[in-house]
């Protein structure tokens, strides 16, 4: 039997509409070249709607892929849902990939049009002779480094001058597609994850939960995460539906630049990487700024150190440690604490912030031992493969057939290790391909790199297996000594350290001083060329 | 171009294995006969899987109408999810429906078995004779009453009993119904409600949003409002879905009773219609209870008094006004108060928050001139039809032919009048049928009343239009005065204390001294009857 409600498509139309008639006066406020643009949802409402018109006219239809290659702005936020209300498909561009990838990614989506900030002009000019499909570039103010390169172009204001300020939107089915993002892995060429409708409005709503991320028409947020990284977390998404105030930084991502605005703007709600919190907190030493609105920093992307957390408290700075992939939309789990945790001793908090925390109603996980494929036991201890499924998580990439084994028995692969304790609480201890088998047993890569790099001579440290007759791997750390520390700093010493701090078979077999240890283009750590350079 | 992300259904079956494995410490508390009745979701999940065993075995199958007729209790908790986890569609019965009504309910839901509390054994064992398809009673407890007519009947607890304690749930569509409720109109039969597990999925969703009701993990909620009138206004399905803690009141709805069980159990948020609140202001007026720890009352099904308001708000208490229907599952809208009025003087905050607010996301509306069809401008004054849709807003009746006029284009016509404020933010001001047209102009019997149950000789007021040749419509007014009065008051009196409020011709034309005024099933004024005998 049926039930009798509504078939009614879960739609960005919906926020869309929502947002412009009930929220016509709350602001959207951009960092600019000039200083500050300000401006209402009524106004973005209506530019919004000429965007559409422009790119109808132009001749973009549904399910066309149209990209974008710029910072956090308010025109982007109106390219944000321009695009998917007509049907069509947002592709915001990583900025910060390689020039190759950058290529592969527009070709294997299709781009028919990219929107580009002026000052990123020149980054698009050098690869776009190598871009088969893309019949248009709209350059989003001044651009004055420009070679002209990009052809033909126009001014974005121009392009939707003139144009009607309302749209009549056309009737979509709420599983079409509406925005994609290219996950950037270690091997192989970038994966394209396609968000639908549905995907974004349930992740939006996941985001407006009080156990969510809380977002609320009461909150100012500014997404330090950029638009072109899983939409921002899906923070514009969300905060467009509850009628938040938005705060976009642009391009200025200096700490004391992004603090300023901050506390000029009453921010309560913010979120980004790691790094950035870490920057934040260093300059806060030095800077006297009142962050006393700022309720959550909700900070994911890599695990947060229990430092951040720490330094961050004693600032009175809440923050919040989320995980997700781009293919989880990307919010798939938070730590917040429980109730009956509330009253735990500081140093107990602090233990419990450092976890992934709760996964959000619509995501389903299993932790999967690696070898047998049973489920461990929820004991905070056995390790085993994260694996989700949801509503809101990819079942597939775009136009790619390497990546079926990713995608198993309805479950996305995460790639995670996880530990989960009896209540369901989730940690990450290391990605599947990066953790060392000793004898049997797993040990964490990402813990013992965490607790060198707390050794004051060190400055960064990688941890990678290496074979070994009698127990298959043994770890080895790869290490970099800080400036003053080079050539004064001994294999011994670190075991000596590590040694109250982990079980004996964790010790690393062996150290290795190197100069640095080699990053991907995103920054995280590059193992597979440490393994290839240890491996004999 | 569709999306790639899972097809992964909204169900309850997701909210279940949720709540059963993230939360297995939580509380489920419920007041019985013999004081306190406590157990966590762990022993909750495992009796809910219990009885889904036992109604299966039992030959009840997809589709069925599994009927409850009972209190807020932990066996109710039990029934709300084994039953549409099964697939098959809980029915909640009205316990304080005339008998007539629901025998016609059950017959045109076809309901197979109904589950009954003890104490109400007598009650359904008066229509057991004329119940049609009913082919089972389990009964919830004692019943000291019975005469034994409810044949063939099982305890609950025999019913469940040795069944195994987990369940591998068939895999539903999200459309499949969930569960079925029926409105109680004051004209014709009552109409039946049929919720999906999508919509009820949505909904849970919407009340846990930080702008819904905000339920989290942290909160212990109260449900006053009972679990046969329209879901608990979906308080139990987003409690469990979030991990909250319940405290269900049982039978035990005296106001001291319910305010001694949320000051002993900390509860944080209850819901319910204002007379239970006007009750518990009363009883607070005389009684030193610590209720520190509740932080918003949802209340909704009519409209909340100013005066309760003020009153609640003068013991440190928040009441939050919600609007919705059966039809609209039923939270469509509520009122919080913007970012940009939490500074205005508490008069104006009085003000607001007598409205009925904000819609949520996923509800759509709009206001209709009653004559013309159009849309009514939103300037706070223009009256018009309240008519909404969304995913979780009904599109029929079950097994109903008379009402396809109620579902137009789309919008369920709600029957409400409504003027809206410019940033979209409703108040109700009449029924439909109850307003009056005064010279081609509009006068609502809901203020005109209110107004008149202010005057200190007056206990209850209903207003209603009257035939006039010259205005074809003016307002009578039909009061009954406060016993101490009899006799003592007058038209002109009355009159002239309304004077200040209210233009000069919403004046009533007369007024009417009665005895009482009729009341339907459910209390409401029953201005059908009025009409009928004033219309000379």
């Amino acid at each position: 039997m049926q039930g009798l409600m509504m078939d009614y498509p879960l739609t960005l139309q919906h926020a869309y509409n929502r947002a412009v008639r009930i929220f016509p006066r709350k602001e959207i406020v951009t960092r600019t070249e000039d200083g500050i643009h300000r401006y209402t949802y009524r106004e973005w409402g209506k530019r919004t709607a000429q965007l559409a018109h422009a790119l109808h006219n132009a001749g973009f239809q549904e399910g066309d892929r149209i990209a974008t290659f710029g910072w956090n702005t308010y025109r982007h936020l109106e390219l944000y849902f321009a695009v998917p209300c007509l049907g069509a498909v947002l592709h915001t561009l990583n900025i910060r990939l390689f020039a190759e990838q950058l290529v592969y990614i527009i070709n294997n989506a299709e781009d028919k049009i990219i929107f580009v900030d002026g000052d990123l002009v020149p980054l698009l000019e050098s690869i776009a002779g190598e871009l088969k499909t893309v019949k248009q570039y709209v350059i989003m103010g001044e651009a004055p480094q420009s070679s002209g390169k990009l052809h033909p172009s126009v001014d974005y204001e121009s392009f939707i001058a003139n144009q009607p300020e309302t749209y009549d939107w056309p009737q979509l089915d709420e599983n079409t597609a509406a925005a994609m993002c290219y996950t950037s892995g270690t091997t192989g060429n970038p994966k394209g994850v396609v968000y639908s409708h549905r995907s974004v409005f349930l992740h939006s709503m996941g985001v407006g939960l009080a156990d969510g991320a809380a977002l609320s028409e009461r909150d100012t947020v500014l997404p330090v995460v950029p638009m072109f990284h899983a939409n921002a977390w899906g923070f514009p998404h969300a905060g467009i539906m509850m009628g938040s105030k938005f705060v976009l930084p642009g391009r200025f991502l200096d700490p004391l630049k992004i603090a300023q605005l901050m506390a000029e703007e009453h921010v309560t709600v913010a979120c980004g990487v790691p790094t950035i919190w870490i920057g934040m907190l260093q300059m806060l030493e030095r800077e006297q700024l009142d962050l006393s609105s700022l309720r959550a920093i909700y900070c994911g992307g890599s695990a947060v150190p229990r430092s951040l957390i720490e330094g961050l408290n004693h600032k009175n700075l809440n923050i919040v440690h989320a995980w997700g992939m781009t293919e989880t939309s990307p919010l798939a789990s938070l730590c917040k604490l429980r109730s009956y945790q509330l009253d735990l001793p500081l140093e107990e908090v602090f233990r419990i912030k450092a976890k992934q925390g709760t996964v959000l109603p619509c995501v389903d996980f299993r932790v999967v031992d690696m070898e047998t494929g049973q489920e461990v036991p929820w004991d905070n201890k056995s390790y085993g493969e994260l694996q989700v499924r949801g509503p809101w998580i990819a079942r597939a990439y775009f136009a790619d057939t390497e990546s079926a084994a990713k995608f198993a028995e309805g479950w996305l692969r995460t790639g995670d290790v996880a530990v989960v304790d009896e209540d369901g609480m989730l940690q990450l201890v290391d990605r599947t391909k990066d953790l060392v088998k000793s004898g049997g047993e797993w040990i964490s890569s990402v813990e013992l790199e965490g607790l060198i790099m707390g050794y004051h001579k060190v400055l960064e440290a990688a941890v990678i297996g290496i074979p070994d007759q009698k127990w298959s791997e043994r770890p080895l750390a790869c290490v970099v000594p800080k400036p003053d520390y080079v050539g004064q700093i001994t294999k011994e010493e670190i075991i000596e350290y590590l040694t109250p701090h982990v079980a004996k078979w964790w010790l690393p077999e062996d150290v290795a001083f190197v100069e640095a240890i080699p990053k991907t283009s995103v920054g995280k750590f590059d193992k597979k060329v440490l393994r290839a350079r240890f491996e004999a």
